[in-house]
């Protein structure tokens, strides 16, 4: 059946059913004209809203409705969690084209479901509608968090240890093998190839929601920004809000054993780990007496936590050094929407 | 200049600049993961979102950037106002082609900046990327009431007045006048000739936030929608979520002095009253023994608040009927995004 068959009312009701499930804080969700929910006393109200455009952040050559569904949830999930907060609520804009097959809606919506579930947050609303060809998807995520326990991305100091989750680059280095193999036979294998976990992470990234509310929680985070657009790029906006200078360390970058291993034979696919987008993972700063509890909080969460460099005064600037302490550049510095 | 020359880093900082005003409730706007701010005590937090896509929602033959800022606010302002809620807080996502040049984003944000003071609401967040090609705009709006104020669609009763707020069809008739008028040089003089400010509603419409607010507070609705989709689409959701019926009487209905001059000369122009989209005047129901005070509210507000039929137990359905009594069918109940 195609979207157009269904109907538009059809279509909320079928949404309705779907996720309207009771929770005693949403008061009216799906079927109204606005969500209506209650907040939590004495907390942060924290709100976040993306879009993913067909071509522009997505292909449907790669991407699985499924996994674009996770993929919608996950990225707004990561902005919460860079700011400490508990995700809660959210509400999805759908514009798709007419000629959309019903199936295609329901993966999709199974994948918002499933990642919605996983992380403990509900549907509350959203629009649907129709586009001239491209799919658009738009998803506004609402959290919370304690008053004193937000982490801006303006309070790293001189002196803090800068700190990422996880490992770098592998988003990118699946995008690089996705893109490499289009059209070609080895395009269907590449999920059982030695690159499979990167391909996944550029189709379906993991947010560091845990991590980023453990931070916060115990108080172990000055300055925290999620790493989407590559990791230089994301230390500047951080060091430039907080009005500080950085030296980040490329030889303690953490990647995984197949970017390794893609390094040891080119080492200009470091590139991927410094600047490479769609990380999702958690970029913050900690001061130098709270080290044990990092390491502590890495084994708690079974997550990478991995100092990989300081914070300076202002005038240092932001820089990149390797091993011997030389400046490196890598070729392009994130994603730039723009350029 | 255009935006691939600006970038999309300044853009944020201009944003940042022009929009970031001080403001007790909000902690965090524009620059960080997510925008933080703090709800009042005993609200509910109401929350909306929308999405405009060029060439499905509006085109840029008709549409100057400036009113489409103003109406992807609008458009948003509605849903709250439909709720009996104050807007607060807003975030944005604007996604344009590399080629769009910076003085359409600046008039586009113009438009929502004067739209934003207008209803005293605040831009705290939201997101930048290119499209390719086509102008996607997405708008997310906060907004609160007292627990007790909300109005949903979903509290009529059986024996209550359906009143609507403004005039009807303006919007969907300046649409056809716009449309009528494509390419040809006419088109030019469309804002000096007789249908004007039937155009203007199409391009810049008023939500009714002032009248929204004033029906919750003083308790006068039991049930109310924004009629974005046409007043027969309308009434069918709201009959639905209430579990009622409807008749509403096609003759009683407010239409503009431009419409009904129309109408003298084809009935059948009727029909944008009753499915014609983009009103985004408000739909309600109240008990008759609240009459007199409706009477006043529109005397208060400078609105005409116009009883256009009532509210009916299930089995009678919805239906529209003329002064005989005689059923109407439009040909169109409204604007179905998949049809």
């Amino acid at each position: 059946m195609l979207l157009k068959d269904l109907g538009e009312e059809s279509l909320i009701e079928h949404l309705a059913r779907k996720f309207n499930v009771p929770h005693r804080r949403i008061i009216r969700a799906i079927g109204d004209d606005a969500a209506v929910t209650v907040e939590r006393e004495n907390t942060c109200l924290l709100t976040t809203t993306d879009i993913l455009i067909e071509g522009i952040h997505f292909s449907l050559e790669y991407s699985q409705p499924y996994q674009l569904g996770r993929k919608l949830l996950s990225i707004s999930l990561s902005d919460i969690a860079a700011m400490g907060g508990e995700p809660l609520f959210f509400l999805v804009s759908i514009a798709l084209p007419r000629e959309c097959s019903v199936e295609f809606l329901e993966e999709l919506y199974e994948g918002i479901g499933d990642c919605a579930s996983e992380f403990g947050v509900y549907l509350i609303g959203g629009n649907t509608s129709a586009s001239d060809g491209k799919v658009i998807l738009g998803s506004t995520l609402l959290g919370e968090a304690g008053k004193d326990e937000v982490i801006t991305r303006g309070g790293a100091h001189p002196g803090d240890i800068v700190y990422v989750t996880g490992t770098l680059g592998d988003a990118a280095l699946g995008l690089k093998v996705l893109k490499g193999s289009k059209g070609s036979a080895a395009g269907r294998d590449i999920l059982k190839g030695p690159c499979r976990e990167a391909v996944k992470r550029h189709l379906d990234p993991m947010p560091r929601v845990k991590a980023g509310r453990a931070l916060a929680e115990k108080r172990l985070a000055t300055s925290m920004i999620d790493i989407s657009d590559g990791l230089v790029r994301e230390i500047k906006r951080l060091a430039s809000v907080s009005g500080v200078g950085a030296v980040i360390e490329s030889h303690k970058l953490p990647i995984s054993e197949t970017l390794k291993e893609r390094v040891s034979k080119d080492p200009g696919e470091m590139n991927l780990a410094l600047a490479g987008g769609e990380d999702y993972e958690l970029l913050f700063t900690s001061p130098p007496e709270k080290t044990q509890f990092i390491i502590e909080l890495a084994r708690e969460l079974d997550l990478p936590i991995t100092p990989v460099g300081k914070i300076f005064p202002k005038q240092r600037g932001v820089e990149v050094v390797d091993e011997k302490g030389t400046p490196v550049k890598p070729t392009k510095d994130g994603f730039e929407h723009f350029e």
